[in-house]
């Protein structure tokens, strides 16, 4: 398998740290970047600059593009389509679901295997553990190809339908916002008490790892669909009515905690407030 | 130290947990419910129970509250506010930081020494690794029945003002509870693609768990107050955009994600779209 000849397109900080995985590994891997410079390091390592993209992909049976967004993707690989025919692409720029499904059909139209990947990790993180990289689209692609693709991290795959690997990676990432945002709301509440944000950090750090450990309960309630289920902490117990008056007190927004108020409030104001939390799941599964 | 006196009014899942760590230290624990039977199992361990308040307050020189909230406190420990002064209340009922300050202005009038207290626990890690309990209010009470406390946790305490420890408590919640409805947010969001929520709880629980790493980054950044500085993901590269639309397209409440978004928003209109995205926590501290 490490004599799978494969191209990576896209050389910025992910696109090299993917090509620096795929050379170590000894595949024989062609590089090309739009502007000139960042071949060199890899080159040095043992790495193909290809100066054009139609022999970047040429040289290889994978193609693997790691660009800016959709739109880079398609002015890159357009004007190639025809010489990608036959060949796997393995997508791992962030695009949209839309996006994804929109190249996969292109892709299809061209007779182009492809596979749409996004990446859980920052560049440093290629190849550690802890890094992963979630697949949709071409099964054949991802279980052929499988070996390379765990060089980067644990590879997992979503079924045929390209647009899910983007959906899972914005699931996350709206996960990791919304919690940073909740982070940066607690450290606004105590800073009026003459705590630092460091200071918070290091105590909100462990907490919130530790409280991940709740999802599991939640998700086992969300799929079983029983809210009334024993056990579970109230949705009246979870009023925030204290946290949002004591944030207020403050003098900073509340809007940040306001939101999850609303989803418990409109759960209760259903009749629901002596059935569990997690039944906010409903608030944001059926909008008002 | 462990032969201090100490009593435990309410035995309720937490006051029961704090009361059996005591007895187990070998402390002369005295202990009280307002309905029957809650103490036979810590006097079956060694603690002694008592049939009032008065009597239960009369035997130690530390006064542990663990009762339902603000109100109940006043409602057990009014009547006896003679037989208090001297001795040292430490309040671990949830109360919001002004109740806080409420119940330490009267503890102050009736000259009982009096320490908040908030637990970041579930009764089950009472004593555990992961337990810790915010105090503030009293320095000399703090200092003095350290040893004590720490039989509970890791004692961290926050000044003498007694309503810090009840803000920072509900600062870390706050976190906990705006992480949760971002994680639900995510289930929701992949659940039109056939991804349960339990699925989605163990990608997301690692990773969550990995991104709290993270926040010291963005507290330095608060604290140092450079949202310029070189190395931060930009605020105009964190438009959640795609993540609003691909919410919206699955038919799901995008409200979770449209509250971060419109932090992200009001900086970015600002003018601050290059600066870092820890800046939102400017969008916190200033209301529009
Ligand atoms: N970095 C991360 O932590 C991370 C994590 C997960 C996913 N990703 C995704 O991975 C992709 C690459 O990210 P990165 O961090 O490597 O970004 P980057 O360092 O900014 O590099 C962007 C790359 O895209 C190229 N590019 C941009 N527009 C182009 C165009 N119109 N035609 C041809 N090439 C173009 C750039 O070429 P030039 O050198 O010529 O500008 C460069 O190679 C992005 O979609 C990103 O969202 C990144
Ligand atoms: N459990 C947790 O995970 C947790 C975590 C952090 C903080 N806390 C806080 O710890 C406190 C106790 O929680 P818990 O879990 O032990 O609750 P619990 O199991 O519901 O027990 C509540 C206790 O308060 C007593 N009580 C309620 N109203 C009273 C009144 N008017 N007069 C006298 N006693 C009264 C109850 O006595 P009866 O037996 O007579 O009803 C019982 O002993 C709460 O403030 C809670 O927010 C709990």
């Amino acid at each position: 398998m490490t004599n799978t000849k494969v191209t990576v397109l896209g050389l910025g900080a992910m696109g090299a740290a993917l090509a620096t995985a795929l050379v170590r590994a000894g595949h024989p891997t062609t590089v090309w970047n739009r502007s000139p410079g960042k071949a060199d390091a890899l080159v040095a390592l043992g790495a193909t600059a290809a100066t054009t993209p139609r022999d970047a992909v040429l040289a290889s049976e994978v193609v693997v593009a790691c660009l800016f967004d959709a739109a880079s993707v398609h002015e890159v690989l357009d004007p190639v389509a025809d010489l990608l025919a036959g060949r796997a692409l393995v997508n791992v720029t962030t695009t949209s679901p839309d996006q994804s499904r929109g190249i996969a059909a292109w892709a299809a139209e061209h007779g182009v295997v492809y596979l749409d990947g996004g990446i859980m990790a920052v560049p440093h993180m290629i190849g550690q553990p802890g890094s992963s990289v979630l697949y949709s689209g071409s099964r054949t692609a991802f279980e052929r190809y499988r070996p390379l693709l765990d060089l980067w991290g644990e590879s997992a795959y979503f079924g045929e339908d390209a647009g899910v690997a983007s959906l899972y990676d914005l699931a996350l990432l709206a996960g990791m916002y919304v919690m940073f945002a909740g982070f940066l709301h607690g450290a606004a509440m105590v800073a009026g008490a003459g705590v630092s944000a460091t200071e918070f950090a290091e105590r909100a750090a462990p907490w919130l790892s530790a409280m991940t450990g709740g999802f599991a309960g939640f998700a086992a309630v969300v799929d079983g669909g029983d809210y009334a289920a024993p056990g579970q902490q109230s949705l009246e117990f979870s009023d925030l009515g204290d946290m949002v008056a004591a944030g207020a007190a403050q003098g900073i927004s509340t809007e940040v905690v306001d939101v999850v108020q609303a989803l418990i409030r409109r759960q209760v104001e259903a009749g629901h407030g002596k059935e569990g939390f997690a039944r906010i799941y409903e608030s944001i599964r059926n909008p008002v």
